[in-house]
């Protein structure tokens, strides 16, 4: 993980890309880039990460990229990707080493459609709390998300494998599992009781040294997450 | 073009599919649905389409797609797939000829990142002719479409490209293509002003055979959408 902090507004530009690397424009708590971050680090590609205050983004990232956004990829040649699935598609295509999507156009396909319901999860990552933080009831939202688990969890009981294409590993579970780490930070983590299939994906990601070595402690989240429900997001924080 | 008339609730299911065929649950109106034919044609796939009355959904359809979504694809093995994009890629990856996405990562990941884009731009063409319907002000939103238009009419001025990915249509083109042959329907030609390389684009893809083959007269489009709007669409006007 980068422990280079934050380039903002009116910082010098990072040198080029170094042959035979790639780089990663990221934001360190940000779960789109951790999505990055993850297939980099499974699939060990050699990289550099230049994480981007996205409070006061730095003229030459808004050059290299106009929309801003983290992740973005770069290569050697210049050549800039974005928004975090093509990104993670485009370096598994890329790198032949650790494949995370299966070759089979069926089971690709399986895991796209997947991966377009899960994106109607994550938006009650941010809903709720800023629900709760306005003083809204905010059980209706909560039992829709607990609603949607639910069919994950019935997914993984259905086949029975304790990831969500088989017994090892994919795209599919690293690209879900960044907001399953901010469960417990955002006080959702009652919204998964009843889906004990589910709970267990999470304890056998848990284990994987990938993501072992992407996340964050309980304790940085809650410091940064304070910063950022404050307004004033500190980027750095812990370096 | 399927020329069957549209399955509701309470109809027979249709047979299994054909060994070595594949079968499109599509609506004939439906933009989104168009973008699976143009690939099914353009790629001289064999297959037959099941048109579904997205009103009065059969039963038998959601059993084997509970969203109830067109387009829907089901193989002859009885695998579904469906979300447009997701239909046109497992078919281009399935069927090698006449191959419509780049074998290149990079391109491949520059036609996502201008469909990302583009998933931005057809909202307004639902938008609009509601605005207008409920007699509201649709002015800022005519403003936002046209801005929005000039970004792909620069990109084609930039690339100095008849399409968008170079001098011959590819998958970027027929994803895009639905939509600009609804603007003369939905009143939002005059968006186009602007943008002359848009409007060299769209007589080019007019020119194109299997553009051709898919699309509907104003005039059936006209006498399709006046049921819409009413409440009750005639999926099955013209046949």
């Amino acid at each position: 993980m980068s422990s280079q902090k934050s380039f903002a507004k009116g910082s010098t530009a990072p040198g080029p890309v170094a042959q035979g690397s790639v780089r990663l424009y990221s934001m360190r708590f940000c779960p789109f880039a951790q999505r990055t971050r993850l297939v980099l680090t499974a699939k060990g590609i050699k990289h550099d990460i230049v994480n981007i205050n996205l409070k006061d983004k730095p003229d030459w990232f808004l050059e290299k990229n106009p929309l801003g956004l983290v992740p973005t990829l770069e290569t050697p040649s210049g050549q800039v990707i974005y928004e975090s699935l093509i990104t993670c598609e485009y370096l598994d295509e890329v790198y032949a080493n650790n494949k995370l999507l299966p070759a089979d156009p069926y089971e690709k396909a399986q895991q796209k459609m997947m991966l377009e319901h899960f994106s109607k999860v994550t938006p009650y990552f941010y809903k709720i709390p800023m629900g709760r933080r306005n003083g809204d009831d905010v059980s209706a939202l909560e039992g829709e998300l607990k609603e949607k688990l639910s069919k994950s969890n019935q997914h993984l009981e259905k086949t029975k494998s304790n990831f969500f294409a088989g017994n090892s590993i994919t795209m599919i579970d690293y690209m879900m599992w960044p907001w399953f780490e901010r469960l417990e930070l955002l006080e959702l983590k009652h919204c998964m009781d009843g889906s004990p299939a589910l709970q267990k994906w999470t304890e056998c990601m848990l284990e994987d040294p990938t993501v072992k070595d992407t996340k964050h402690s309980l304790d940085t989240y809650k410091a940064f997450y304070k910063t950022y429900m404050e307004g004033k997001p500190n980027y750095d924080y812990g370096l």
